[in-house]
């Protein structure tokens, strides 16, 4: 590999509310996740962030979600495959709207929050995902964690599928990240972080949690842009990687 | 004139409150009003109803509205421009994501409510939906009310506007309609009013509620399909048109 | 038992949709379990509703929802505890303030849908529900299913828990009720209906689908508001009760 | 006048979006409005306010919006008046709940944003929150803009109106507020902010913007709470009147 992609999920603001730096992630990520309304983002916010994200060539996805305005979609919703089908086609053409109006494109979709977690093993979720993209835009990659349910039923389908890692999460020795509830969830030192990142790219290995090192393999790595450090982690991170004589890419033709 | 379109607003339930006979209406009308989900219109409920206008052959437009679900759009809202620009290009994509998934597509747009109302005289809000049409698709029709603002504004933008009649409304002798509080305001008979609409489609002219003699240019014409006897109306206008040896026809190309 | 409650959902209309015959009903339960704007039910809807259940002299009963318009409360969620609580709060005091605002008090509390199915089994959200009751007015009944988590915490701490039967609905053997999706789930013979539910009311017991003769101790029976015939199901109960020489009556003081 | 009340907007976040600093400023302010989750609040975090608020001492007022989340309640809405009055009650009640729930009482009511300007002048509105008001708790007192559509019509009907003052806003000759849009409608300088507020409570004068000195009748003075200098802003008005030897307490029994 010589190349690799940074994520973060962008335009996650709400009317009077603010979420993120969304400026100053788009100097350092070659993807924007763009929020698609139903978890946040509101219409003219998330046409500023996709016209900002074309302007500094970012590559523009539709970070799709659960509707749980309340709740930033991380709440885990019984939903018919159906109508998650069809609010997966909803939230994918309004950002495919907002971009075209920017004079740009969506290249590709990534669930948000609950539902990212749930399409990991729910099969009937997974399908109805994979379902959308199917029908909108068979072109369209999605991201998602490796190993996955709807990793399996996008290539089955054709798709592209890009596997993911996070940058400052602990792995289990399964590949499965540590729950937030235990210790080792999160990192927080952006050094660490950065040495991980660049070994995951460089070599496809990881250290988990319980010191078993991991094959990973990872497309693409999510940085996260909504907390303290967030902005430096994510330069750190870019630094390491480039440093190393890797290439900082979208995966995704803009 | 040898052709007219019918239209009518159709895609207006939400969850699980049903409102209007779409099926029945699409055995009448050439051109579907669609609900965007800021009115009325669940995704499912909305796909549905684009793969039912699509299988019979029926216009698909986007009625795009206030976010306003508790008051069906039908409550002014003073939305500033660029939200509202930004409102309407993510209602539309997201229509456009339902017919791209139903292999249809969006073929014109209808201001929904209090909106359509505001953009007969409101210069900003009619700027701000033809903006929104321009940066989307500017091959889109807009449909509205003849001699209006949001009229002019579409066509010194190169934009084509469908001028609109409603067969059940009552008019006042300067093309506005009568309102609701007023008597003459909605007419029930459909005899009457099918005669009404035969005469406007072929001379051009309807009766106002003083008498007057008034000309009156329309492309499309409006019947509801959410009251009660509106499939009756309906069948009737289009019968009394046929029967003239008018065609009933789109006015937009699918 | 000499007093049996009749109660149905009511006020879950919402906005320009319509749903349920309130004014019927009304003639015929004794208890209105009034929706509270989480799953249905608007508040200018919601005022009108307990107006007219206060002038029917009918018990009104706040029914608690997830929040999910969208999906008439139908789906479940993974609340946490906390955010159920407060949610179960913000609902009671607002029909609260309707209820007062009408000369009236909201007399007890039922959960609604997938919240009511959940509370059967699921001790968090069960507790968050009745520390709700208990903080805002520890005197006010829950009505539940019989042999619940929520009727064994209610009743633990201090609270009245009032078991339901539903009239329409089968049940298993072990007193569940038969799922949906299989046959047997729903009984649409107003006279089938009738007899079972003067059974259940007389002898407190009732024929499960396999035959079995259970058990069911049940102070209220729910009959359903927003079907076709619901009216006439209701009536035809009521009817059966009376006519054995059986009170109808609230069981909760308005 | 020997005593003034200090009042604060708080309990203006929703879910994962945070606004204004409510812990340090229920240090500063003798009353809190707090939101009522139409413009913002969801009901676990009014719930932390709520209980924040009773343990500072600090009167709990519900500031009651229109509905409209994305707008912040900022966005004008032509409201049927027996929709805004049971708007009003909903809200009313459901903070009621809130704050029954920990230990306390709503002590007054203050419509925020867009619905605060307009009951300045529209009579039809005005009624409507005055009506509510009557409906829920007659003894609560309204606290708006002196000399308004809605303090008139307060009075006329045995309810208390407290006339209220904007620390940081300035005004004109009339006793109006500066829009806005023009110089000088905002004042930054917590010094000259603070002695103005100090002439105000004590001599009932303010310098208007163009310099007339204007008799301004205030028992509560508002200050905010989600700019940058808030809380600045805050103490050194809070310093500046108990320098004089003016009481700061809250208006309102808790």
């Amino acid at each position: 590999m010589t190349s690799i992609d940074l994520n973060a999920d962008l335009g996650e603001s709400y009317g009077a509310w603010t979420l993120g730096d969304d400026r100053s992630m788009l100097e350092l990520v070659t993807s924007a996740n763009v929020a698609c309304g139903f978890h946040a983002g509101d219409p003219s916010g998330l046409l500023a962030t996709v016209r900002q994200a074309a302007a500094h060539r970012v590559s523009i996805g539709a970070q799709v979600s659960y509707p749980d305005l309340r709740g930033f979609g991380r709440r885990a919703l019984d939903l018919p495959p159906a109508d998650l089908m069809a609010d997966v086609v909803y939230q994918l053409g309004a950002l495919q709207g907002l971009a075209t109006a920017s004079g740009t494109r969506v290249a590709y979709l990534k669930p948000h929050g609950a539902l990212y977690n749930r399409v990991v093993h729910d099969e009937l979720q997974a399908a109805a995902v994979v379902e959308a993209v199917l029908a909108v835009d068979a072109t369209l990659p999605i991201v998602g964690l490796p190993d996955s349910e709807i990793g399996r039923l996008a290539e089955a389908e054709g798709l592209r599928f890009v596997p993911e890692a996070f940058a400052d999460r602990g792995y289990r020795s399964d590949g499965s990240l540590v729950p937030r509830s235990e210790a080792g969830a999160v990192l927080h030192d952006p050094d660490e972080i950065g040495e991980r990142m660049l070994r995951l790219a460089a070599e496809g290995v990881i250290t988990a949690v319980d010191g078993t090192e991991l094959p990973l393999s990872a497309e693409t790595i999510c940085v996260h842009g909504d907390t303290p450090g967030a902005v430096r982690i994510a330069r750190t991170v870019r630094d390491a990687l480039e440093a190393s004589g890797l290439t900082v890419a979208p995966f995704a033709v803009r």
